[in-house]
């Protein structure tokens, strides 16, 4: 069973991405990738800190929390703030049982952690299939970068033993393909006058992306999907008759 | 019930000391102690690294193992290595319940932690109640101290009723709101031609449905959805400008 990719979008401190590249060798994770590292890669802090990991030397880079995720079918979020969306919330233990049920069905799956201060961005959340939060003390939130994945690739490993997956659905498609979904949606809907007004912008498409993310399309009904969409948008016979434009 | 006392038996960097009363404060556990650290206290590394945590103010210093935890009645000994002793071997979840029902029964408990390189000395281990172990690689065992401090302190809280998370979903809209959604939907594809060839038009709609009813739209979404299906199929900008029809 393949175990989760561990994303780390827009690190800022090397000490962290070795802490997580140690902590994921520790509990036989190995994939590690990192969006737009701040200080570019590779990174000298990272790898006193890794501690010999060999985690740390295998490390995807990738311009974008997009493209770093583009193979993923099932994604979580970690974060410690409410973001107001539609999504489910879990605890590291039922994420880490949703994964390894989606994994054991040949799945690929990822966890994405946010950069140290500000953590994920809306957007990255918002393309997310739930949020993973940490049971922390309201009182005193701030989890440390290399803690979060620490905690979570814990939660991986301790769940081994679990029983096994129950099969169900065809597999969810690649984000990429939903993110062109997305795209393709929100770009019909814009020339359609239908972000209004435009500071609401923002807003609006998470939360089309949270509703619509959280059917878990198919490949094929993806495609079903853009298909409507641009039927929708683009097609001939209903504006023929009732535009009466023939 | 009180939470089990964190002992550091002789650590070395402040730094992980630090990063272990950040961890507790996170998890809301409170009792730190230091069993004869290296650097004398207080330590500025560990003021740095714990991210203003209140458990480390209230941090207590002794000078051996004995005195650290003389108060207590269960303690376990954190240690990855095998000890050839007949003492228990628990996970971290394991250990949790343990000292959990010990606390409840109003006993004072704590958990050993070793220093950085040579984790606890055997007389300390003979000491403890039980051993504690994480469930590391063989390959790569080296747990960095503040992350195995992060992971007992998540492991106890975790076993506490998951404290209230951020809001539930709100609930699905009824069907009746969904039936109406799907058949917007559905009239708006079929004016646009793209039930094709017709025959296959109870099946594309079933398989419409159930992508789409996997989401589970709230009200206000489905309210969303039916607005951007009436902006596609009737909005004036795009069509003005793409099809020159103005």
């Amino acid at each position: 069973m393949t175990a989760p990719a561990f994303i780390l979008v827009a690190p800022q401190m090397g000490e962290n991405i070795g802490a997580a590249a140690r902590a994921m060798g520790n509990f036989g994770l190995s994939d590690l990738r990192l969006a737009a590292p701040r200080d570019g890669w590779p990174n000298p802090q990272a790898e006193a800190m890794a501690a010999g990991s060999p985690v740390l030397d295998s490390a995807k880079v990738f311009e974008t929390t997009a493209e770093a995720m583009a193979d993923l079918t099932l994604v979580f979020a970690a974060t410690a703030r409410p973001r107001g969306m539609e999504k489910r919330v879990l605890t590291p233990r039922a994420a880490m049982a949703e994964l390894r049920a989606a994994a054991a069905s040949g799945e690929k799956t990822g966890i994405l952690f946010g950069a140290e201060r500000q953590g994920l961005e809306n957007e990255d959340v918002a393309s997310a299939d739930a949020i993973l939060t940490f049971p922390v003390d309201p009182a005193f939130r701030s989890l440390n970068l290399g803690v979060s994945v620490a905690l979570a690739a814990y939660e991986w490993r301790a769940g081994e033993d679990a029983p096994g997956a129950f099969r169900e659905l065809s597999p969810a498609a690649p984000k990429q393909e939903m993110l062109r979904l997305f795209e393709h949606f929100e770009t019909e809907l814009d020339a359609a006058g239908f972000f209004f007004p435009p500071e609401k912008t923002p807003l609006m498409v998470h939360n089309l992306r949270t509703a619509l993310g959280r059917a878990r399309f198919t490949e094929q009904e993806a495609r079903t999907f853009r298909g409507a969409i641009k039927a929708l948008a683009h097609g001939r016979g209903r504006r023929g008759k009732k535009d009466g434009q023939r």
